[in-house]
């Protein structure tokens, strides 16, 4: 893999161009917080992990670049920082769950002897390198853990883009995908164009593309006539935020898959790293969902335009984490308990 | 309505070109058989009920410009229009329909005393003129038939464009829609866009507009969850062919949301002419599915393009024709009689 989601060089947060693909390759590079909240606005990038590490890269951009004199001066940046980052996406919560820790990295940091405003930027820094490596280290053991559940010769539908450009690398649907092929199994992906943003027909073509796996691009709409024609062995998806119940929030028609993959008897399986769990929630009827601006779907006609939704546990075959693959009853089976270090 | 979806001016068939809407309300002039199967081809007109009119007014254009010096000779150039046009769209029925009325025209024609070219020319547009006409007569009485399944205050969903736009005037589902607004009753419709041609978002979404009924366009993969969220009370589409017991073949995604619709005890309402009925075929496993070129999914990547799916009759709630509404089995309630003039 040649590229990289994002990347600190130089002094700023570069972003590989989500929007440009497949068409250009080309990186946006965020000097300043506000120009990368507004790149994840933009969805320059997106995918619940790679927000996360974004956020953390931005929270560590903020101390990199403040001119802050004093620990209080710049603890006061740091939280317009993070409240800003905050405020750029509702779903995943990821964002927040990166937010915190970087605010407990800070706080760590300023409680240290002879801490500074310097020492606090360098502690940042180390801790967004760290939480975007850990990430793509947690995606290798997801998708280890998830391809016992891909046998060889698996069609496998997948929504959305839930590959190495939703992650810090490797991916969490597509690294279980990933990781079967590199235990030898022969897998072919059909992927949801995913309108209106088409991340399926622009990201996760072309990245499955460059690692040489087959993948047909399909409208969304067509996921439901290829089941009933024994055309997929299962469906494998990311997802944005999981609830204590294993209510699943994930890119807006996941759920309608969800409901046909259940009516074909195809397995639905899930794929997040703990981090995407929400032990604060109970189900998925608190999961906020982000209503983006209509003209995405349509710039004539009124339109509505939810961007993700929720699909009731009860139809989720298999949860996998870092940590293996989770059954029903998830209350029971999910490492709900928070990860070292969060 | 000022406009329509295709007419007979000066010796040829202008057809609105569906593929321009809605920025552009221009129409194409098919001066030759070739011309107009082209045209079908291109999807400039589609829509079951519509390609059955463009068919007849094709075989009538054959005819007209035809320098055949015998009768014989015509009917080797008609045979020959009738299969060219036959060879344009395959899940349709209409078509088929529309083509051998034609042919029975012409053969009653034929056979009459003085029979000539021009006399066969002249009886085959007028043929074709009535086929048209009544195409709208009987979008009207299914619009009546329909309506009283739709309440006031429905939310009703539909696929892809079964309007107007979709036959010679008034439409099958949106006639429904039509004649429930005309009866007093406030309807509001959202429209699945219908990828990768996008009927709903720009051709449903104009000719309601136009019409001022309140529209909504949403991603079809949108759909599932407005469903949970109790924001939808019917689902109404059209069709391209109904099998002997019920089946349904329509447009890609039409099986999805069925699916959809049952899961959440949403009726779904299908709403057809009888020329859409195939008493031929015991079931929709026997009706061809149209797979469309892939470039129409992607451009870049290897994609599939299936054009229609087909909806078991038991996920049918009522199927609508110009002769009421139709309840299971329906093998014993539709009207599989051929109706007068088949």
């Amino acid at each position: 893999m040649s590229w990289r989601t994002l990347r600190w060089h130089a002094g700023a947060v570069l972003l590989l161009d989500q929007r440009a693909l497949p068409e250009r390759e080309q990186e946006l590079a965020c000097g300043t917080v506000e120009e990368l909240a507004s790149a994840i606005e933009q969805l320059v990038v997106r995918g619940a992990p790679a927000i996360g590490c974004a956020a953390a890269y931005g929270v560590a951009l903020a101390a990199q670049r403040s001119e802050a004199r004093s620990l209080a001066a710049l603890a006061r940046e740091l939280a317009d920082a993070r409240a800003r980052l905050l405020r750029t996406r509702p779903t995943a919560v990821n964002l927040a769950w990166a937010l915190a820790r970087m605010q407990r990295c800070e706080e760590r940091a300023a409680r240290a002897q002879e801490a500074s405003v310097a020492s606090v930027a360098s502690a940042l820094l180390a801790e967004a390198h760290a939480l975007t490596a850990e990430d793509e280290r947690i995606c290798r053991a997801l998708g280890r853990a998830g391809a016992e559940l891909v046998p060889d010769g698996a069609r496998v539908l997948t929504h959305c883009n839930a590959g190495a450009l939703a992650t810090a690398g490797y991916g969490t649907a597509l690294g279980v995908v990933r990781a079967a092929v590199e235990a030898g199994r022969r897998v072919s992906v059909l992927a949801d164009e995913t309108r209106p943003f088409l991340q399926g027909a622009r990201l996760t073509a072309w990245e499955l593309q460059r690692d040489g796996i087959p993948v047909t691009v399909i409208a969304d709409a067509m996921a439901a006539h290829l089941m009933r024609g024994g055309e997929i062995d299962l469906a494998i998806v990311g997802a944005d935020r999981i609830a204590a119940n294993g209510d699943v929030a994930n890119k807006i028609g996941t759920y309608g898959l969800a409901v046909a993959a259940h009516h074909h008897g195809i397995p639905l399986i899930v794929v997040a790293p703990t981090s995407t769990l929400d032990a604060s929630i109970a189900s998925g009827a608190e999961i906020p969902i982000e209503e983006r601006a209509p003209e995405e779907v349509s710039s004539r006609f009124r339109a509505r335009n939810p961007a993700f939704d929720v699909t009731p546990a009860e139809l989720v075959d298999a949860i996998v984490t870092e940590h293996g693959v989770h059954r029903a009853p998830y209350a029971d089976s999910l490492p709900l308990a928070l990860p070292a270090g969060r």
